[in-house]
């Protein structure tokens, strides 16, 4: 027998789902709900349903959005012959942020990865080479990851960009920037030798 | 400008305002919705607006629950002349925990604090004396919890208790089992020597 009324027990059930919410938790944010107002509550569980119902892919970049074109593709001021290619629609947040990147991006939704038997066909790499192929684009900047998927994404795109005549670069690897060279791995800073230049 | 499509802008911060959850969890979480079934969304959402909806007070116990009496207060087998006094609807499932209880609960919903301006007509002390009423109870455990808060509400419901003629204990204060005597601090490890029996 649950000690809870059924109710809760579910809400509870439900919460505990969420990924790095554990049963207390899921408890805690379950009462939580029950103290607070009706509208407080309800706000969220519209958020919810609004956020599932209206969230597609931007039709150019792949990026999440409720319209048809993201607001990085419908801003006229973004220059559409450089494009940052990110594996998640949160880096692409992250590269935002700088204030500083003025192209346009294009989200594969997902990194090459044979272990998880995620091919190129399963993340939106097709999608990329049309946008080449409409031959605006003079610069691709491989953004993805650090990690093993992450670079080897980053080497196929590269490989049959190569064919395609189109200027492909990738971020820089090296020491953070307020960071500790005796707490950086081995590998890291071994990039970040290799990449040094002269100052 | 925020970085995010606005449906997704507001599930985040709807998930912001939960308690414990800032927003870096809040955007983990909303991306995590937008990633599994549309099924699952759903269930949370319907969870969240179902148990708001059904939730409300046991009219015996103030237990919460989504019938008319709570399920210990509508189990035959209980003894209703043995009520267990709890601060909380989680303290009652604690209490359930240990299998060991066969009498009934009273929950109040908090504690008497002056310093948060919570007074004993705040909480359901009055329905508990109701109760008491009525005649049919033999003791009144005050499990509140062993807090300043917790202590001042037993203390103030034995004294109003003590005209009423009925039996009032006080759960344990003591060193917790599988606890360590190293780390215990010194108020409990003084009521735990106050407290020692022979054995």
């Amino acid at each position: 027998m649950s000690y809870y009324a059924a109710p809760i027990a579910k809400l509870i059930e439900a919460f505990a789902k969420l990924p790095g919410i554990g049963n207390k938790t899921a408890q805690r944010l379950a009462f939580h709900l029950l103290d607070v107002s009706d509208k407080e509550a309800e706000d969220l569980a519209c958020a919810i349903i609004n956020a599932k119902k209206s969230i597609k892919y931007c039709k150019i970049c792949c990026n999440i959005t409720d319209r048809d074109k993201c607001n990085v593709c419908s801003d006229p001021k973004r220059d559409e012959s450089i494009i940052c290619v990110v594996e998640d629609p949160r880096d692409v947040v992250a590269m935002e942020r700088i204030r500083e990147f003025k192209g346009v991006y294009h989200v594969l939704h997902g990194a090459i990865s044979p272990m998880d038997s995620i091919g190129p066909d399963d993340i939106k790499i097709r999608e990329l080479l049309n946008r080449i192929r409409e031959g605006k684009v003079a610069e691709i900047i491989l953004a993805t990851n650090p990690n093993i998927e992450g670079e080897a994404t980053a080497m196929y795109i590269s490989k049959i960009l190569k064919p395609l005549g189109v200027k492909t670069t990738r971020i820089a690897h090296g020491v953070p920037v307020g960071g500790d060279l005796e707490y950086t791995d081995e590998i890291t800073l071994m990039k970040a030798l290799e990449n040094r230049r002269e100052i």
